[in-house]
């Protein structure tokens, strides 16, 4: 039926694209959308269109941002930068309320295997960044996988040797939960990593 | 984060609206969003569109339709009806390939807890049905739950007095499922409808 009637067919496929949607859960959405008013559905549209017409990227840190520089750069201390792979993942760190300095998205990590090297993410705009400012840390927030450790591996080598610091968030078993559960990887990390009480 | 850029929450409240979405997963299609190219995105919002635009319910059954009378009542035998509760179910019904008929879409099943009567959902459009054309049987495609049993019997009791034959889809084990599983309610229905063999 959904496909005999154009309209409803192109936006199942349409909500298809988000990540983890397949055809059932896309064809709930668009039921919804019709349920919606008029009013509702182009507010739907327009919050879209508005996004991609709007948000860009800080061109310091690099990450979403609605003007030039983004909110954070603005007004936060600059001599602590955490280096992320993704915009999303400052989202993450920013939920916690914990760090209170700035960041630095890298847009990818190195993987060579993919293609990518260290020119095609953002550590040329990263060293720039340090030699501009007085910066005491970077610590390294990429993924705890073996391109987000090559990165890591690949920024500390390159940083030190200009004296500042560079720090790594910590691996281990999440709080919470139980060793037994924990996989083998994260559990020997968790050794590596263990500190002295 | 996603706070401070007000597009970007805005986008992630529009995508909360839809079922069984959370601000998690909202936030995650807003991020799809953004990686779209600005193309992607205006396809996307003139999908939301033009759904609301075209899509309208059928002068005859009431299901979905871009035109005054939908592809289904134009062609098909309209000698039987099934009549069902809401659009979706049509589509869910004809995805079988199995029913040759045409449908009629009640948009909603008598339910006075919820203050819906006889008169609020389309009843008189099905018995005016009946009296225009040649209706051999009309099947019942309710869900088996307390409304969808009240509408069906309530159906029953108003057409068998036109002459025209009322059946209703049987209730029982879901084909692939094991008796033990099954719950109480459905197992009972399957005592109740069994069949000679």
């Amino acid at each position: 039926m959904e496909i005999m009637i154009e309209s409803i067919g192109k936006l199942v496929n349409e909500f298809s694209r988000l990540p983890g949607v397949g055809k059932k859960t896309a064809q709930r959405y668009a039921y919804k959308i019709i349920d919606m008013t008029e009013a509702e559905a182009k507010e739907f549209a327009d919050a879209i269109l508005s996004v991609k017409k709007k948000v860009r990227y800080c061109s310091v840190c690099g990450s979403f941002t609605e003007d030039d520089v983004c909110g954070i750069c603005r007004v936060r201390d600059s001599s602590v930068i955490c280096v992320v792979k993704e915009p999303r993942d400052v989202s993450a760190i920013e939920k916690l309320h914990e760090f209170k300095g700035v960041y630095h998205v890298l847009h990818g990590t190195i993987d060579p295997m993919a293609g990518v090297g260290p020119n095609d993410i953002r550590i040329r705009e990263l060293l720039a960044r340090l030699g501009e400012k007085d910066v005491k840390e970077v610590i390294v927030a990429t993924n705890p996988d073996v391109s987000g450790d090559a990165t890591a591996m690949y920024l500390a080598r390159l940083i030190k040797p200009l004296g500042v610091k560079v720090s790594r968030l910590a691996h281990g078993i999440p709080v919470g939960s139980e060793i037994e559960y924990t996989d083998d990887v994260t559990l020997t990390r968790a050794f590596v990593e263990r500190n002295e009480l």
